[in-house]
């Protein structure tokens, strides 16, 4: 942010009076223009012991596979934000059960949350933003081929959770990435 | 927002080509700039059978009654944001527990998140942005004065939780108030 969205000023960053973070403030008109994490909302749509995954057709990690998820926008509610990504990307009916795991990633300033979703039929097929949407199995993940971590580890919980009988809601932190690491 | 904040020129509001929703978009370089909703962060901090209130000393809602909670911040994670809240508004110290309570709020595009928490003593006192912070029982709590709606609702919550002897996890949606109705 270099301009003021407000008055088309310079901003300076600097700490506002009462506040403690730095913070874009205008140098004309004096407003201050606060950054916050955005929020992802998503699902897992199941049909019988199948899930719906999207191959990605954009980067980051284009040709990888993800749950259907994005940006939650104004306005709408995080169920009916997962519901419209899901039509969106795979153009899917889905009817949201419950919210199935949180993932705070804040070196990208990102909170995903992700809801167990029932597919209402499986007349679905790729949205814009999608190569391939499939369903699978446990057994036909594509396990190597998941574009993001919070996926994985959701995916991961969710077989497990499923062996054990029980869906438990999930909370939990994306760390930054060590240099070699595996990506987030 | 009027003004581009990457070059300062002036934004127009339109669709942008594969987009479904009007953005801001800048007439000179182009930048698409997205607006999301806020996720609000806080907790219910917990000492024996009382939980700790903080009168506001900032609008909205000058002198009601809420659970400490504010703006998540960029580097923070969802319950890192919740005990920063805790200190900042009354300088009191918490071990966060387990979320209790989402809230989404989609006329003013926020999404509350709210933990149960532990006081890890209780020497507090009120910050800045508050002008009393005390510990109350359920008889004590002033119902007729608590600040929004989704802190109203998740002590109802919480007390019918407490009586019931469990706490469970819930998520609601706060519709826009009717004219004339009760305030959200």
């Amino acid at each position: 942010m270099k301009f003021c969205s407000n008055c088309g000023a310079p901003v300076t960053l600097k700490i506002p009076p009462g506040d403690s973070l730095p913070r874009h403030v205008c140098d004309a008109c004096n407003a201050i223009h606060y950054q916050n994490p955005r929020l992802i909302v998503g699902c897992i749509p199941e049909w019988e012991d199948r899930i719906l995954l999207c191959r990605r057709a954009i980067e980051p990690r284009y040709g990888l596979w993800t749950v259907p998820a994005g940006f939650m926008e104004n306005g709408e509610t995080t169920a009916q934000g997962a519901v419209r990504e899901t039509l969106e990307e795979a153009n899917a009916r889905v009817e949201v059960a419950s919210l199935y795991a949180i993932y705070n990633i804040p070196h990208i300033n990102q909170v995903y949350m992700l809801f167990r979703a029932r597919l209402l039929d499986i007349d679905f097929h790729p949205g814009a933003e999608t190569l391939e949407a499939r369903l699978f199995t446990e057994r036909e993940v594509p396990w190597e081929e998941i574009a993001f971590l919070s996926v994985r580890n959701t995916l991961d919980h969710y077989y497990a959770d499923r062996r054990g009988g029980e869906f438990k809601f999930h909370l939990g932190t994306i760390e930054r990435p060590r240099p070699g690491g595996r990506a987030s």
